[in-house]
C-alpha cells in the first residue's frame, strides 16, 4: 500500500513514507499524469418533505423550511445547519411571488444564513436539476455539504392564472400560441404511442390504478386514495386519449435533499447512500420538433449517462421513481429508462412488474399521480422517496432491503431531463 | 519526481515507475490518505457578448445565439459545439416569455443538442452564478467543457411591467408591499452612506463620469457616451439622493463564457486564463433585515472566499468589473472587496485610483452603468470584459498586460454576491 502525507497545497512540500519528497509542481504533475477523473463520491445523507397538496395556510418559504427541518432531523448521526456549505433551491416560480432572489429568500426563512443560495429552473425538472447541481458542488471540493430541493406553490391561483403560468413552460413561440397545454402535448404523445403499439387507453389507466394504490400507502400524498380501474377508465375526458385519471394533481409541496462528500459522509451516517451516477439531458423544447412522439430522448440520454457513470444497468435496480406527470409519461419512461423494450409497457404493466410487490416497482411513493406534483419539488421529492427506502424508513411502502434505487425527473414534454441512481452500500 | 501511469478507473492495477503496483482500493485509500482536496482546475477559454441596448428586432433565443457564437469565435484554437458537455443559461426570465424551460430553449436555438441545459436564476446576479456552476461541473469531473451565460430582454415592455418584474425580484412579503423599488432601497443604503461617512452626492456622480468615460470606449456599452459632472450631478432625482445619473438602464442583451478543464484547455488556447478563485454568499434579502445598510455582507463573504482560494489579495488585482446598478453600489463595492477601508471609498474615486489609468481601473467595460444592465447577462458579461483585458482583446480599452482581474455580481441590493478572480498564466 502506498501511503503519502500530505501538509496542505501550494508551494509546499510533501513528504512521503517510501521516502520521497514532492514539490508542489512534482505533485501536479504527478496528479496530471495519472489522469484519473479527479472525482470525489457524493452521498445522499438526508431527506424529507411536506406532505403534497394544497395548503393554503402555508408559504413557499414555510413549506422550504419545513422540508429542511425534515431533512435534518433524518440525517443519522445529526446536522447543524452550519455545516451546509451552499444551497440549490428548485422552483418554477408559479405565481410569480418572490420571482427573484428566491433561493436565498427561501434558504434564509430555513435558518441558512450567508452561504451561496441560487435559484434552479427547468419546469417540472428543477428540483432533479438541483439535486444534480448540489452533486457537482460536493464533487468539484467546493462544498462538503450541500443541500438541494425545491418548493412550489400552486394552489391558491385560479385555474386561468396556473395555466398561464404552466403555459410558459412549454414551448412558448409555436405551441403556446397555438393553444396547446400540456395535456394537449402529453395528449399527442399518448395518441401516437396507442397507434403506433399494441396499447389501449385501459394501459393508461392501470398506471392511474397502480399509483393511487401505493399512494394510498404514503401519509404524505396529495391524492392518497385508492381507485378503481373502472374509475380510471370512465373519469371525464381532459385531453383525448387522457382523461381526468390520467392526470396528476397540481400541489403545494417542498421536499430537501441533503448531499455530502465522501471525506465528511461518515461524521453523518453509518448507513450511506451513494449517488453512484446522475445522468442529464435535453431536447427540443417543443414537442413537434422532435424526433419521436414515443419516446423522450432526454430521458434516454439522462438514463444512458446515469447507468454508465454507476457501473449498473436496469436490471441491478430494486425500484423507481419515475416522472408520471400524465399516465402516459411513465410508460414512456419504461422504455426510456431501459425497463422493458420499445412497445412493451404495456405487457409489463398487465404482468405486475412495476406493481409494489413486482420485480420492479415503479413509484412506490405514489408517484406525481397520487403522490402530487408541485412543479419545483418534484424531483427532490423523488429521492426522498429513495431515501427512504434505501434506509428503511418508508413504513408500509418498503421494500425489503433494496441496494439500488433510480430516480427520474423530466421537465415539460422532455425539454429536459434528470436521472440518479442510488445505492446503499451496507448490506443491511 | 514520481510518475505513476493509471491505464483506467474500476478494477483495474495501475503501474508505478516506482516499481509498485497498485490496484484499485489501494489507489482509492492512497487517495483518501492524501486529502488533497479533489479540485482541478477551470480556465476561461473564451467570452463574447451582444451589444446591450435596445433590440427590439431581437428575441432572448437570437440575443442567446449571438453571444454563444461569439464566445466560440473567440476561442484560440477554435472550438466546436459539440465539445460542449453542458450549457447554464442565467436568467431573470422578465417578462415571462419563456419562463420554464429557458436553459434548453435558449441552448436549443444555439445549437448545442442534447447536453444538460438549465437556467438559474439569482436576480441581477443570475450568470454571475451561472458561470460558478459551470466552474463546479468542471472541477466536478462530469464536464471537461461547459458554457455558461445570461439573457435578458427587458426594453420592449412598459415601465410598469419591468417594475413589476424587478419588483418580485426585491424582498416581496414587506419591501415590495411599502411600494419600495430598487431605486427606492439603494437610495436608502446611500443616504446612509452619506450620512455615517465623509461622502457627498457629488461622489455618487463622479462614479457616473468615469463609468461613462470607460463606456465610451466600449462599442457595446448601451449608454456608450461621455457624460460630464455637472450632467451626472444636475439630473432629475428618481429616489432622493439617488438622480438618473445614478441609476444604471434596463437594457436587452446577452452574454456568454467558456470554462475548460485543466485536461483539456491545452486543446482550446496557448494563453489560457485560469478562474483562480471563486467565492459567492448569501444574506437576508430584505434591505431592513440586515446588519447595515453601508455594506453588502454577500459581497465581502463572496470575496473572502476568492481571494483565499485564488491565494492573492485585492493588491494583486490589476482590474476590476463590479456591480455598480446604482453609483452608490460601485462605492460600496470599493470597501466590500477591500480595495479600502470603510467610508474611503470616495477618497479612492478622488485619487483617480479607480480611474482607466490608475492602480485599480474599475468597470473599464463602462460597468452596469454605462454599458448595461440586461439583468441575467450582467454577470457573464463582466466576465467577457475580464477575457479581453486578460487576453489582449479590449482594443482602445486595453490595459498594459494584466495578470489579475476580478468580477463581482450582485443580486438585488445584496440577498447574493458573486466573485471571481482570473487569472492570466502566461507572461505576455
Amino acid at each position: 500500500m502506498l501511503m503519502i502525507k500530505w501538509f496542505g497545497i501550494g508551494h509546499c512540500t510533501a513528504s512521503c513514507v517510501l521516502g520521497l519528497r514532492l514539490s508542489a509542481n512534482d505533485a501536479k504533475l504527478f496528479f496530471s499524469t495519472l489522469r484519473v477523473p479527479c472525482m470525489r463520491d457524493a452521498y445522499l445523507i438526508g431527506a424529507g418533505q411536506t406532505p403534497f397538496g394544497s395548503m393554503p395556510e402555508e408559504s413557499y418559504r414555510s413549506l422550504f423550511d419545513h422540508a429542511v427541518s425534515e431533512a435534518i432531523d433524518s440525517v443519522d448521526h445529526g446536522i447543524d445547519t452550519n455545516a451546509i456549505d451552499e444551497a440549490v433551491v428548485g422552483s418554477l416560480g408559479v405565481g410569480g411571488r418572490q420571482l427573484g432572489l428566491s433561493g436565498p429568500a427561501a434558504t434564509e426563512h430555513a435558518g441558512l444564513h450567508g452561504v451561496p443560495s441560487v435559484r434552479v429552473e427547468n419546469a417540472c425538472a428543477a428540483s432533479g436539476y438541483a439535486v444534480r447541481q448540489a452533486v457537482q458542488a460536493v464533487k468539484s471540493g467546493m462544498a462538503d455539504v450541500a443541500l438541494a430541493g425545491g418548493v412550489e406553490v400552486m394552489t391558491d391561483m385560479s385555474s386561468d392564472v396556473t395555466k398561464y403560468w404552466l403555459g410558459v413552460s412549454g414551448e412558448t413561440e409555436w405551441e403556446r400560441l397555438t393553444g396547446t397545454t400540456f395535456s394537449g402535448v402529453y395528449a399527442q404523445m399518448a395518441s401516437a404511442y396507442l397507434r403506433e403499439y399494441e396499447a389501449s387507453e385501459e394501459h393508461l389507466s392501470m398506471v392511474a390504478v397502480k399509483n393511487h394504490r401505493n399512494g394510498a400507502k404514503n401519509p404524505k400524498a396529495h391524492l392518497g386514495f385508492e381507485c378503481s380501474l373502472e374509475d380510471a377508465v370512465g373519469a371525464p375526458v381532459v385531453a383525448d386519449p387522457l382523461n381526468l385519471y390520467h392526470c396528476c394533481p397540481t400541489s403545494d409541496g417542498a421536499a430537501v435533499a441533503l448531499i455530502a462528500s465522501e471525506d465528511v459522509v461518515g461524521q453523518y451516517t453509518d448507513d450511506p447512500v451513494r449517488i453512484a451516477g446522475v445522468g442529464a439531458a435535453s431536447d427540443r423544447v417543443g414537442l413537434f420538433q422532435r424526433n419521436s412522439y414515443t419516446s423522450i430522448s432526454a430521458s434516454e440520454m439522462a438514463a444512458d449517462t446515469a447507468y454508465d457513470r454507476a457501473g449498473v444497468g436496469p436490471d441491478d435496480l430494486d425500484f423507481a421513481e419515475v416522472h408520471d406527470c400524465f399516465t402516459i409519461a411513465e410508460l414512456l419512461a419504461y422504455e426510456d429508462l431501459g425497463f422493458c423494450d420499445r412497445g412493451e409497457a404495456p405487457q409489463l404493466l398487465e404482468a405486475g412488474t412495476t406493481e409494489s410487490d413486482g420485480a420492479m416497482p415503479v413509484n412506490l411513493s405514489g408517484g406525481l399521480k397520487s403522490k402530487g406534483h408541485p412543479i419545483g419539488a418534484t424531483g427532490a421529492g423523488q429521492l426522498v422517496e429513495a431515501f427512504k427506502q434505501l434506509t428503511g424508513g418508508a413504513a408500509d411502502r418498503q421494500l425489503a432491503a433494496p441496494k439500488y434505487g433510480l430516480t427520474h425527473n423530466v421537465g415539460g414534454s422532455g425539454g429536459s431531463a434528470v436521472v440518479h441512481i442510488l445505492e446503499r452500500e451496507a448490506a443491511r
